[in-house]
């Protein structure tokens, strides 16, 4: 059985990225603050290697690898931010990394992660499945198999995010994190445990599917098909099962919001703190705007966990088009 | 005579706006360098308070008041980020503040201008003269006007940017700066004559309005009509008299782009670095794509203005439809 990272993995794999992933900016915005009568702090990942979070993970895994490992080198199946993370983690520590990606993957998301010098591999999402082919890939070749959120090493590199962010601030009296697969909130659970114990931690996932506050109230991890929403980047069907043992016990809340309770907080970041953030990324404010009331003059933090989103497709949803 | 600004002005300034202005973020993105053949930073001004370099004038400026001038307040004329800085620094240093601008100025602009407590006084750009309205609400009421580029304070408090980026890069071989009434370009100019003697500056203008680069080649100010650009903090009729007098000095290399090439450079901010920048805060990464060729694997700096932009004119930049 795979052990459970602590938050001593989480400073360990800090180390590990140091001078390798950004020490990304904590930005305030006085007219936010103003509107929600809170001090907010922005702790901006849109900002990181490859525009979000999942470069710290992919990094600390991969640095970790064997020379056998490096040598035969790493896959992963994602259609979007791990992918182009794994991509870039393995071109910087020179090793081959193979990607699968659906065959009807946008040409954008695909040409990122070949920009990054990975092998994509595609596959039919409607008849095949991707885990399979990335275990395929993973038993002829060699590969080391690196999956999205559920692996100790990518939730202690995701947790780097929150314990930079309470470095940097001291203890917060809340912090709100994107939820998806549970690799963010799991890892951030770890640091808000040691760093600032007091601290109300909140996952947010999108009203479409929130199986994860499903399995945390029924303490088992729910099943949900693909949810429609415009958050890509929490199109989970599940957590894993890491995250949802660490969740289990830190007991974090998770609420949900809508897709235009993100729009209107991608227009606030666009118009207030000037950043290009992607609808996934909008979840931890957008929550907090519907939390607000509940936290006067609270010090609130707010991972922004990516800023990957089609410009075209980014300047629809600000008019309204979307 | 005013007396010209030095470097030791620059200086000075830093120490009045270290805490009250923020020390923006130096940004680079691997994408831009690989298609340029160069390694670029990114002085990101939109990141400043407020949203652009003016606040780094306006606050060194109005810090330097006397008792009875705080009381009476301060006067400023702008069609934007210098009201918008005037405004907050005013607040910040409680004094009131009072702005005229144009009837068209952009919402954006006015409202946050408005919501920093400045009280709005409106002209017609196309008939009425700012700068005779600025003074006659000077004398009429006693207020201070602080001019948007030609002031002493103003232009060691906007060269305070180049002389962070200096201090956090070491020598650039060229550093691109936005130009519209010199005050920035001179600034930048007090720091690299004094930080990086080497460094090649280039002054860069909306290809509508060459004022600038007419009146260092002719020896004398030229004054234009308003010249059409969406680079509308570049819309001015003349460069100022103590900015031409330093540039006159400093002989920078003024060069001009298109406002196509400024939207082609908008796209590759907000896709490459997740930044919102207004048209006038593209012109620096605009030239340096014309002219990335002459700088094979040189080290270049661009000042990046500003982010004041209404959003759904972004978004239709952006998209093509501006």
């Amino acid at each position: 059985m795979t052990a459970v990272p602590t938050y001593d993995d989480v400073a360990a794999a800090a180390l590990r990225i140091a001078g390798h992933a950004h020490r990304t900016p904590v930005m305030r915005s006085r007219q936010i603050n103003e509107q929600l009568g809170l001090d907010v702090v922005f702790k901006c990942e849109n900002l990181q290697r490859m525009g979000a979070f999942k470069f710290r993970g992919a990094y600390n895994a991969l640095s970790r690898f064997t020379p056998e490992q490096r040598a035969a080198g790493v896959v992963a199946y994602s259609s979007g931010n791990h992918a182009q993370a794994v991509a870039l983690a393995a071109r910087l520590l020179d090793m081959p990394a193979t990607i699968v990606m659906p065959h009807d993957a946008p040409t954008a998301k695909v040409a990122a992660t070949k920009g990054y010098g990975g092998q994509v591999v595609t596959y039919d999402r409607y008849r095949e499945d991707r885990e399979e082919i990335g275990r395929a890939l993973s038993e002829e070749r060699g590969l080391t198999l690196i999956p999205p959120y559920d692996h100790p090493d990518i939730i202690a590199g995701q947790g780097t995010a929150a314990k930079e962010l309470f470095e940097e601030t001291g203890g917060l009296d809340a912090l709100f994190v994107p939820l998806g697969g549970g690799g963010l909130l799991s890892g951030t659970a770890l640091s808000a445990g040691a760093l600032a114990p007091g601290c109300r931690l909140v996952g947010v996932e999108p009203a479409a599917g929130n199986d994860a506050q499903r399995s945390l109230a029924e303490g088992r991890i729910v099943h949900i098909d693909t949810p429609q929403t415009i958050a890509d980047g929490a199109q989970t069907q599940h957590i894993g099962a890491l995250p949802f043992e660490i969740l289990t016990r830190a007991k974090p809340e998770v609420v949900t919001v809508a897709d235009d309770e993100l729009v209107a907080s991608m227009r606030l970041f666009a118009t207030y703190l000037k950043l290009v953030v992607e609808p996934t990324g909008c979840l931890g404010l957008a929550a907090l705007r519907n939390l607000a009331d509940e936290l006067p003059g609270a010090r609130v933090g707010v991972i922004v966990s990516g800023g990957n989103i089609d410009l075209a497709r980014f300047a629809q949803l600000v008019l309204g088009n979307g």
